[in-house]
């Protein structure tokens, strides 16, 4: 059996390793336009920060043994072109034209299966100014390259990544690190579009107090200088630049596929079935160029990730081989290291649960991530979306120096199994104080759910009390909390009664105005709204997330 | 509505909290023999080491307020009876007779609902010399103030650890971080029942590279001494303690139930239904006193952990104030942090599951736990036992310096789901190389599951291997790493051929001997048993885990 694979940075080498795997004696070819093969993609922000010390070490395995084409040919017995492009598929004669860059010849190659494995590239907005030198997306080795080289040279200085998505959040570590001023702009109202607005601003609250500045609601127009870039003009001004990565998102590579007449998605990936298998049954498609289907909506998606990638790979080889094996879909599972928090995401936000026409419950739960008497216990926040009409959990996010990917992964567990608040409540986690609280984070959050969804608690955002605020509404801002917690930090135009006192000073309160309860995280708050609604307090509602998910400013 | 809780610790507290939040007016009082209130109890052992500083801490709420009977009166409106003692139930009248330790005042309490949250004890064997001083249980405060007073006496260097279970373990890494030699004495073969062999094996030889001695096979006799214990005389010979702390596991308070007539199930604790009722429908238990049921066999199992406390005294409450809610069981999640190592299990490990009759298969998979080129990438031992016949997990293992917690979390998810391994394979984890390799290690470990059954892979434990080494059994020991890594550590009478030179050096190999391949974490091992296979060699097997979980003495 002849298999050709178009792509040799991870669907590829995945599915061309499990195939030899399968069937030893397959004649299995890897075609590569790159000198590079096999590296790791989402290593490259590591690399530029210095954490990677050498390129090479992201095209090792694990015990040190570098990816060539001499590697994929003694150990995997797989054959590599690289500098060598996929140039037309011939699907009649089942055969694809390749060109060696290096002298421009071309000649056909037949095969019996193919995997389309051709990922994606970074969107440059045509813009003017945009192929000046020092623009880079951050999208292979030789932008890495580039953009150490230029750190490397003292005057750089100022550096503005366009796009506030996964990669340029994850660079921007690595420049601030090296001493740079970075300025993210991002034309959208927050940085972060995967996480819901509060989330993100968290985040970027926790950018800001590293010296990133964020500009939202922003568009760059041009760029501007000589040879090199020296400016970013924006709608609300111009910004100096030594340095510009580009990162507003990758598009599917599917010229090959399209030309072939391969189905094309609505999403403009290429369309597969869920054996990986184009509209074409001999042609497979993985990776980064392909649509998947979103596990909680039914509906397609396109999410390019190195770790989906992988799993194709092995999906499309498996069916390739005989051994039908189907790829389930994603849930859009996120994590990224900003600075000393973490951010992570899986499943749907408020935000896209409304747009789908979802009713939500939305539970917000900060909490220590450890038992709270250990020294090294962290912050998390944590944010529930959950279906109000079955009860199942929806999506996920965290963020904060705690351990975020642990509960990322639990939840995405929840999501594909479709478990509902009430099973989650009760999952037996493991617990040990080093690890996590008794109740962990997630059954804690489960449990805010099940009261909000039971009616025991009517939570209001943070929003919408901040714009009861700025609106002068007439309500008690009531904070629970003790006094040196009061001391220490609050918001505005609040009412402090500590909890250990309420029920003696309920006269204090006015029985016909609202009432918005909240502590530190909101469960005193919770706790208040239940003294007040037994002494008859009829409006009362607790503020989700309390202080410490607060995303506006606080009075010190 | 009058509730009694007996028990003041986890459960109980928990409960008495919950009814009030849903029946404000419910009139409720917890009972509780000893002084202290709702304590962390699995933070004792980081009190003994002084990672936690104060006691106070461990009776804190999160934000620093000491739950005592002042707190729970005044901010939850729950009644407590401190140094007082639950002395008998009359179910027939709905009483409860309590005695004030203070001044042995008996009186009558009435309930309409009663939870039992009595806990555990300690198993002090009758063994000649145990009522000795300086022998302790960790069980309480009590315990721990006594261990901190003599660790404080200079002269206190020799320790004695009874059982090397769970608590034993814990608190060994105090006592040697306070520069005591510290002894673990076990009857049974191996230390960590609640551990695969040689996953346990794992876990003693990192202990004993911290200087800890471990002796299993070896039953206790006696203790003497004059007032304090000063030898622990076993079968196998007498060692000096002037510490002893006995870890053999604990046993369900269940004197007040028993006497009251309430069903004890065969495992001699509490029997309850899933909303937690014991055989008469107003009385209630929860915690370390009740029998559970087993989520992986569906049968009954003693499983006292404090998270398990936790949610039990939510369902009850819930229950008690007539909103049906169902503890569906445990899973035996269990997390333990060991030196720099953590340990972790949930669900069977294979030693249970053949005791109970399954046919499994099993994977170890060693592996870094975050992308290989991150410098905090630390190993992963990963252990999983599958059912044969469904293919669905039964169980997960792991232990080193690696974030096991966070895989024995997605584990227990999939257990209570019963996923097959082929499901958990296509996991959409979240990924970025500070938090999991590309194919996350359970993803890894779930893929080399179905390798092993679907027939690709044929492995065996080291425990065989070393076995037919002893036999002197004619095989070859294929080691197919780098020289280098031969260089640095190897196994007995293993013969090198490197992976990539395997297909050009086949004629250096026996056809008609057994090959049993290997390599660091027997990946390479089995892509070399792939290639043997496919030149004709019949019987090649893979040595599951490699040099990495090799559990006996290496050559270096």
């Amino acid at each position: 059996m002849k298999v050709i694979i178009i792509g040799g940075v991870a669907a590829g080498p995945k599915a061309a390793a499990k195939i030899i795997r399968l069937i030893p004696d397959a004649e299995v070819t890897i075609i590569e336009k790159d000198k590079y093969l096999s590296y790791a993609g989402c290593g490259l922000p590591y690399y530029v920060s210095g954490e990677v010390k050498e390129q090479k070490e992201l095209m090792c395995t694990s015990v040190g043994v570098v990816r060539d084409s001499i590697f994929f040919q003694k150990v995997k017995n797989v054959h590599v072109l690289t500098e060598t492009e996929a140039v037309k598929i011939d699907r009649k004669e089942k055969r694809v034209l390749i060109k060696i860059l290096a002298n421009k010849h071309e000649k056909w190659l037949d095969y019996d299966k193919l995997v389309l494995a051709t990922g994606a590239e970074p969107i440059m907005p045509p813009l003017p100014g945009v192929d000046l030198e020092n623009i880079f997306a951050l999208h292979g080795v030789h932008d890495a390259e580039g953009i150490k080289t230029l750190l490397a040279d003292e005057h750089a200085k100022d550096m503005v990544i366009v796009g506030g998505g996964l990669i340029g959040v994850e660079i921007t570590e690595a420049l601030v690190h090296k001493g740079c001023r970075v300025t993210i702009v991002e034309k959208m109202p927050q940085i972060f579009s995967m996480l819901d607005w509060e989330i993100a601003k968290l985040v970027a609250e926790h950018m800001e107090s590293h010296g990133v500045k964020i500009l939202t609601n922003t568009e760059v127009k041009s760029f501007k200088g000589e040879q090199q870039v020296k400016e970013v003009i924006t709608d609300k001004g111009t910004l100096k630049a030594d340095l510009v990565i580009m990162s507003i998102g990758v598009r599917p590579q599917i010229k090959l596929a399209k030309d072939a007449g391969l189905e094309i998605g609505e999403l403009k990936a290429i369309k597969v079935n869920e054996k990986m298998q184009t509209s074409d049954p001999d042609i497979y498609a993985a990776g980064d160029c392909v649509e998947c289907v979103d596990r909680v909506t039914g509906k397609s998606c396109y999410m390019p990730m190195g770790s989906t990638a992988n799993k194709h790979g092995r999906v499309a080889a498996n069916n390739i081989c005989g051994h039908e094996d189907k790829f389930p879909g994603v849930l859009g599972s996120t994590v990224c290291k900003v600075f000393n928090f973490t951010v992570g995401r899986t499943g749907l936000t408020e935000s896209m649960a409304g747009k789908q026409g979802y009713a939500v419950e939305v539970v917000m739960a900060p909490a220590p991530d450890k038992a709270h008497f250990m020294s090294d216990a962290k912050p998390l926040l944590l944010k529930l979306v959950v279906d109000k009409k079955n009860r199942q959990l929806l999506g996920a996010q965290a963020t904060g120096p705690g351990d975020v990917d642990k509960r990322i992964d639990i939840a995405a567990m929840a999501l594909v199994n479709k478990m509902t608040v009430d099973q989650l409540a009760n999952m037996d986690l493991c617990y040990a104080p080093p690890y996590s609280p008794a109740m962990d984070n997630i059954i804690t959050a489960a449990n805010v759910a099940r009261n909000k969804l039971d009616g025991y608690m009517e939570g209001v955002t943070a929003k919408e009390v901040h714009a009861m605020l700025e609106q002068q509404k007439d309500f008690v801002f009531l904070d629970v909390r003790s006094p040196g917690e009061y001391a220490e930090v609050r918001l505005p135009n609040e009412t402090l009664i500590p909890l250990g006192a309420l029920r003696t000073r309920l006269n204090e309160l006015p029985p016909d105005k609202e009432i918005i309860a909240f502590c530190k995280i909101s469960l005193r708050g919770y706790e208040a709204a239940l003294v007040l609604k037994a002494a008859g307090f009829k409006k009362v509602r607790v503020m989700d997330g309390g202080v410490v998910m607060w995303p506006y400013e606080k009075i010190k």
